[in-house]
């Protein structure tokens, strides 16, 4: 994995802080497998605010696609890279350590009309499912990643045994 | 506005009862102002699974590039129509009678790992951000929309009046 | 404990993911004690959604005659099933990480007019509890089947010692 | 209707005061549109627990075969009859004036293993429903009953027009 | 520990299950410590319903003061014990598996208007205060229990040292 | 009604503010029916810290058995009042604007271990039911009111018409 | 009022949409009452980013004392203030549409180690408080708002009427 | 650390049982590591009641500026502080066994019109959130304090790496 692979990105992948990378890496590993360049960093809204104005602003020129951002408790990183970027902005919730993730959902799901966050769901499966979906976004315009993409959902379907034993 | 245009839709906006319109209407005016073509059915998952099935599995042939689905409660159909198509599928939330919203939103944003929903908030504001990203994500390839939804959310910067009087 | 049995089968228990299976055996377990024959299987909704078709359509021509669901998290196995077969659905939360079984819940009871899926409680209690209410279903018509389950149910009255200690 | 109908009643439908009747009489016009013989009664689990003891001890001999309760609050009705009859026990939590049911919905649903209660959705849906799984159950053995329970479902899939206008 | 100590008992202290008696031995050692005489119960209002009911209808006839009654998940036996005894009930909320005990708290203390349950804190807090409480309720008619518990508490508070080290 | 009436009271019911008696009257007015001396008074934990503290520290030598406390939000009147009395503090969560009674719920019932509030539901039938409890506990050594209270509940069962129309 | 009124402002109050001001003049008043001068303004997190940081990053050099930031859904207002700032904030969640403040009071309330919102009640009672404590705040160094506040406070405790009636 | 260092404590940091120093020594840190001075001791607003009013009341003449509480469950310490005192007070929930710090947090912020807490997060970083601001609060008339703050802050910016390997 190349966590900080930087050149020809197409998905920035920002998390709120190192400890997210837990959770976040699911979402580098799905991009790892359908081949998709990212680039991954930290970037606390609320104690790197300059990092964050300046990444969110910055993303489009530099070339990213999607934005996939996770964080957890009071988690503004999400919604306030998507004010600051027209790019689509996907959000993960941290699973938190007392509310279990319900502050991050709702700090990130619940954005006011006008500036959208697609959320997934709290914790890794999310990480995972906004790698997965950033690729579908991708792959509009990338027949080659549309094929591995359908690949991957036809081993997933595959490997899904009947016997429960 | 064409609620049912169906002919070089780019999106398809679907929903599990034709009480949802009174929501996700939001959706329609947004991609009707941004100019991008979508087609809006009522499809539910319970009591159509059948046109559910139809709908999803051809969305892509027929030319669709995202989905937004809205339900309410037990809202299975944004899941459901992400399983059956490699297209990005946006989730909508309808508030419930009961829960207001707080069970549609965590059976649409609780997906397993593996098909992604990306969820949007509860109500008309999420159906009106689904329709901008799914703007945000055509954009990625068309030039005339990325500048026609810089210029609304410009314009939306701008309405934001200093004075709360 | 025959989980993949199949002729004869009366009830059909269904679950999302093989790991359901730690919860869902408490449902055969009562089956068994209970001499009622069912048929163990993963289905499923989101990752094998043409396997949930065919085996919803399919249900009652086959002979069963209940239908025990099992899931977690966007739990949409029971509400589908039920979407696609006139017999009784069961349907089982299975406790999901974060939330606890709360989504799995809420996304399980709160179907629609018109659909109905007989919900129980979170977990094996839940999944021992489908089971004896299939055998319920089932005793309507077959009266050993009745007088096994009185006996059953005499048998955990007196189990109930009135120490404490 | 026919509120009070007793002789050949196959459902009884009890609710813990007159005021669920608003909500639960969606059950009894389910079994009315679908011909299911059914009595309706209130029996206040915390008020009359002598009525609840003697009506729930004797529903099998009277001829019933599936019971269907709602109460709201702390909504013990469903859970103590199915502690008192073989039979199968359908619950429908009422919506409380404070807690919108949430406290209904637990107290019906979380049933100890042992003594199964299947729940429906909060409110009128869930009262709808629950007559419709009642016929459900009754049409196991009954083909005339589960020929009209196929037509009414699909008039509710036919029902269901495509364009949202 | 006498937990079925029974003549002269005052308060009757009642769990829905064996397991309960984990949480509810701290209302024991309560009133042990208090000097009142207890009786202690296994009575499930599920498993055992006729065991409730000639418990709760017989408790003031055998002297009887006020019953602790403590459960969990769909918590029915504090309420059911209140609506066959004209005795002050207290419930204790026993934590459940899954929700953590707000289930048993919302199925206990959200009683309907005419039959009350006096609820304590979810837990083993609960179970000390519903002792305690039974307490103070006897003491209005017994000076040397009043004596007793003034003792109690003055100790309690001379127990918290100012240093938080 | 007398709501001030302070001579010979054996109930003290305090309120956290006027708003609060729209709630509280139910008490009042069962304790009238039952014929309960009782004294009423707005005292808020928070605004008149003082007040509360000479109520309470008092209330047993003027002569109350019981405390009955209605409060709202973060409300501390309950368990402030009983941490400064031995008498029995029976807690009435008056629903708040935004939760529901949810925060006057939590606020009132999780007291730890050593002050023991009996939490009765929220709003207007916990406010009645307090009035209930408060009966119930005096009645222990008060035959004539014994017999009144069961004279009321016997009423109460035969007010419950069989039929919901 | 004057809503706007900027030189000398101690407090800066800010909210993030024009509806919030509804809430949010709560604490305008108190200001006013008190005589601490303030000013008013709407900056959208989401809509207006470069305002907020340019609002923020001044605050201090600007004369500001204290910050007020009102919000509601995701509310990231209060937060990315606080991280741009080194004075205090205080938060107030405003009331949400669906979810009732609920995701507003988390969105606000769960900030990470390092950078402090001081968050108030949910709504018009919240608004007013951050009022007041800012005036608090304030009064450390200033004797004369100090007895103001006093005589407010003081004020406050003598218009709590005993009498429910 | 200097738990119980009294003279010249500018901050009073009071919990409500010992083992609330686990969570609110965070606090501690923070206040020693700013250079802050503050004494820490264990007020229990419910076993010492009579030494919260003494704490409380005379608090502003002991020289002390801003209290910080902490507590747990019905945690009503921080809001008695504030009813007894004109220093800004900062609320820090502790998080409880079952609840998981809901209760407490809304026991704590909820407050009513007229007596604010400023509340911080559930648990440890809510507590060192306290520390700061209770510094900032102080850092109004200290420009010495600022500066360390200034310094403080900034080194936590510096110290997020942004790679998050």
């Amino acid at each position: 994995m190349t966590a900080n692979s930087n050149s020809g990105a197409q998905v920035g992948l920002i998390m709120g802080s190192k400890s997210d990378w837990e959770t976040m890496k699911a979402a580098a590993e799905v991009l790892d497998a359908l081949g998709v360049a990212y680039e991954a960093k930290v970037v606390s809204a609320h104690r790197t605010p300059k990092r964050l104005y300046d990444y969110a602003t910055s993303a489009k020129s530099r070339g990213l696609k999607v934005i996939i951002a996770g964080a957890g408790g009071a988690a503004h990183l999400p919604g306030m890279a998507a004010s600051m970027t027209p790019l689509p902005v996907l959000g993960v919730p941290v699973k938190s350590k007392d509310l279990k993730g319900l502050d991050s959902l709702l700090s990130i799901v619940q954005m006011p009309k006008g500036v959208p966050v697609g959320t997934l769901a709290i914790g890794e499966a999310g990480a995972a499912n906004a790698g997965i979906m950033a690729a579908q976004i991708l792959a509009l315009s990338d027949e080659v990643l549309a094929t591995r993409i359908e690949g991957f959902r036809a081993a997933q379907t595959e490997a899904v045994s009947e016997s429960p034993l």
